[in-house]
């Protein structure tokens, strides 16, 4: 009943990848590293998108869309950015293919039709964005400009997996521009803000808010912070990302403004972005051995009814009584799908809706018609119950929110009982093959941070934006310390 | 006031780049033939986007994603379709840049990291989608399958004019799957239908629905079905292409089912697509030479209410009547935006919303209030009149219902006083100088086609599906005919 999927207790990571494609999320493509997000992967990307895009409009927000290309002149411009991108970007060479003459049927890249510059495929778009914000903005009224852009990026990885690392990815990438500094790191806070709420809110993902250190930061920004979330394996995946750019963007591409006072001044920039990785961690924070567990504000079906039924005239008299149900049931805006295939048997379909996580089914028999009830069963707890048909609907609203607060509750249980004060090196070489998040103190150098990694596969995920100022010594070096930081093997 | 614009009867190609510059919809980017959709643009693009991705839901359509690139063995798989794009296609070749040695600071494309197989930026998804097919597809029950997807795509155009040809581009590619010809076939007519739909209801432009002929099918199609509206200066822009792919994609990716019989068939196949193509011709049906005329549905604000006022005490009195009403039109579903900047004077304001095609302008002075009216100007007609406050909201909403009609039964009129029947040569020479649609016999070959073409640059636009059958002579050739089809000058 369980399809097969490798228990996660085995093989986690082989649990992961089947997943993904039992459940018909998504499955690898014929382009190396670039993966096909098949119709019920979308439907829940779609509904984190429209979560989002929201968002972002209701803290004032608008999309816009940029070029794809970044002529290689404009993506060199800002040294650290580029530095951090070229090893691992797309380049267009050439706009044209043309007959092989040596290989009938077979076309070949026109060397006639080279391009004078090269263009790369935006790894990420500060490059044209900033190089367009140039001719935006010449005095303080033109500020502050806050634009998102939903759009599909490359990177080169060597190594990749569906939804966590993708050569093609897609995300929305938030590029803002202000007058004054404190207005920028407002902004780069406010954004991570209204990731965690989405993220712990919409996903059930709980979430440590925090700066990542120089050694993690995204090329070109002064400051990253991040939300981290942990996985039912222990280790940790950075969900979403918000930087405080500073003047760097503005000053390699020479966006000045005329403040207040007349003066000519560098703007000041934010980019803020979270992708198609929340796939990832949707999937691995919940899930079990069973299939996928979806929180019901991002399940494209909430509930599905099974019809048990031995005949045409049974199914008529299920659907009498259950149709009027199913049409409350949407009226209270929630998505049913009633299943009567008859291709397929119950139990076939009970492990079906399992394994693709609809949140609650409900099974209906001719007994149960009889008695006037009907069998209840949630995917999270896998607990069933029996409850009158009458004023079904709107215990199952509730049931939803329920599900919804019960998932982020478990999730939390979870991350508590696996998060570790770690004063000793030897404690931290033994916990972190445990998995979890180990809270140590660290002397703030990057080359403690290295060797950590070196040794044990650890990074310093970040530094909590709410660490408690406490005196005590790295848990490598034995330097002073005044807050601990979390350190966690990630994806 | 008109912000300068070029007028249309002057020069009608600058008084479109200008309006999409100057309405803030779209700029020339660096990249060669790119634009940047700026966000005013962007809302109107997102509006069409919803409107449609509904109306694809409605009739059974799910949205998926698949990969920007398609390697160049898959691109050449379906012979027309790679000779029709093959000639403007960006090619990724390399996968790293690295320092140049001969110039620091700069980048270089490294050599070493020359992919084994070129990647083509898909100009269309047609190759890489059913390559994924081959895999999704066994038996009778795997079929239909109803995708779409919202994507960019790249053409390497050589002349580009933003919107309307851009070497980038947005779009949404429907591509699907049965098991028969004819539902292949009814499919292509149903999403042909949903166009139809969009565009006369949503955009408020009358179009023509029609067989492309041969000569200007999609590449590697059976049958191309098209929707041709009217500009403003007479010329045809097509709007949207339903294409009936017949098993060739099956067949080139030798993609088969088993169907009911249990015999192995190769399966039929569609693909339909609208792009950003559609903000052109929004644009260039509607606008005047003070700027866009936006119908209602796809206006990103419906009324701006500008406040006439000498003081903060005025603009009080104002707030406290204007702002319940405010408040009431919200509520109806209507996007209002208040004006009070004080930086710029009423009549500079009034300029600037007719350049962004706000469909109604109401004005609120201390008079007025004291009359308990308002004046409300529409945009498409410039007709003002004054109303009495009380009520006002409710007025307000039928009369955006009435605009939305208004304008497109302008657009049905100005397309039906340029419609001509041609019989003879002379008068299409004649006719097809000064502009319009030329209904005209044709003798069905290629031939004649191409040469009218060369001599007159009018192509045929389409055969219209409801063309009547009557007897007549080609309007170059004098060969027998049985029907007209519909002769322009082309976007």
């Amino acid at each position: 009943m369980s399809k097969g999927l490798p228990k996660r207790s085995e093989n986690y990571s082989e649990w992961y990848n089947e997943l993904v494609k039992r459940a018909d999320l998504a499955e690898n493509s014929a382009v190396r590293g670039c993966m096909v997000i098949k119709p019920y992967g979308f439907s829940i990307w779609e509904k984190m998108q429209r979560a989002l895009d929201d968002m972002f409009k209701e803290t004032g927000h608008t999309n816009a869309y940029f070029p794809l290309f970044v002529p290689k002149s404009l993506f060199e411009a800002e040294e650290k950015n580029a530095e951090g991108f070229a090893k691992e970007c797309a380049v267009v060479t050439h706009y044209r293919l043309k007959s092989d003459p040596n290989n009938p049927g077979k076309l070949m890249v026109d060397p006639e039709a080279k391009l004078e510059e090269e263009l790369v495929v935006r790894p990420t778009s500060e490059a044209i964005i900033w190089n367009t914000y140039k001719n935006w903005i010449q005095s303080h009224r033109d500020l502050p400009i806050l634009i998102n852009q939903w759009a599909n990026v490359v990177r080169w990885e060597m190594r990749t997996r569906m939804f966590l690392r993708t050569a093609e990815f897609l995300w929305q990438e938030g590029h803002t521009a202000h007058a004054t500094e404190k207005e920028a790191m407002d902004e780069t806070k406010q954004m991570l803000d209204v990731y965690a709420t989405f993220v712990e809110e919409w996903m059930s993902v709980p979430v440590i808010k925090g700066f990542k250190t120089a050694n993690e930061r995204f090329a070109g920004a002064e400051e990253t912070l991040c939300i981290e979330a942990m996985m039912q394996d222990g280790k940790a995946l950075q969900a979403g990302t918000s930087h405080f750019l500073g003047q760097n963007f503005a000053k390699a591409f020479d966006v000045k403004f005329q403040n207040k006072e007349g003066k000519l001044e560098h703007v000041w920039g934010t980019s803020w972005g979270v992708s198609t990785r929340l796939m990832g961690a949707l999937i691995m924070a919940h899930s079990d051995d069973l299939g996928l567990v979806l929180p019901p504000k991002l399940a494209p079906i909430h509930v599905v009814i099974v019809p048990i039924y031995k005949g045409d005239e049974d199914l008529e008299a299920i659907k009498a009584v259950i149709m009027p149900i199913v049409k409350e049931l949407k009226s209270l805006g929630i998505t049913v799908k009633f299943d009567d295939n008859d291709a397929y048997r119950p139990g076939w379909k009970f492990a079906e809706y399992e394994l693709k996580g609809v949140p609650l089914r409900m099974a209906v028999g001719m007994r149960d018609l009889q008695n006037g009830v009907i069998e209840l069963a949630r995917r999270d707890t896998l607990t069933k119950e029996t409850r009158p048909i009458e004023g079904i609907a709107t215990y199952i609203k509730d049931l939803l929110d329920e599900i919804q607060t019960a998932i982020y509750q478990k999730a939390l249980n979870f991350r508590q009982e696996n998060m570790f004060k770690v004063d000793t090196w030897a404690a931290f070489e033994e916990q972190i093959e445990k998995g979890g998040f180990l809270l140590c103190h660290w002397d703030g150098t990057s080359e403690t941070e290295e060797k950590i990694k070196e040794l044990t596969k650890a990074t310093i995920r970040c530094i909590p934006l709410d660490a408690v100022e406490e005196e005590g010594v790295c848990v490598y070096s034995g330097k002073p310390s005044s807050k601990r930081v979390v350190f966690a093997r990630a994806y």
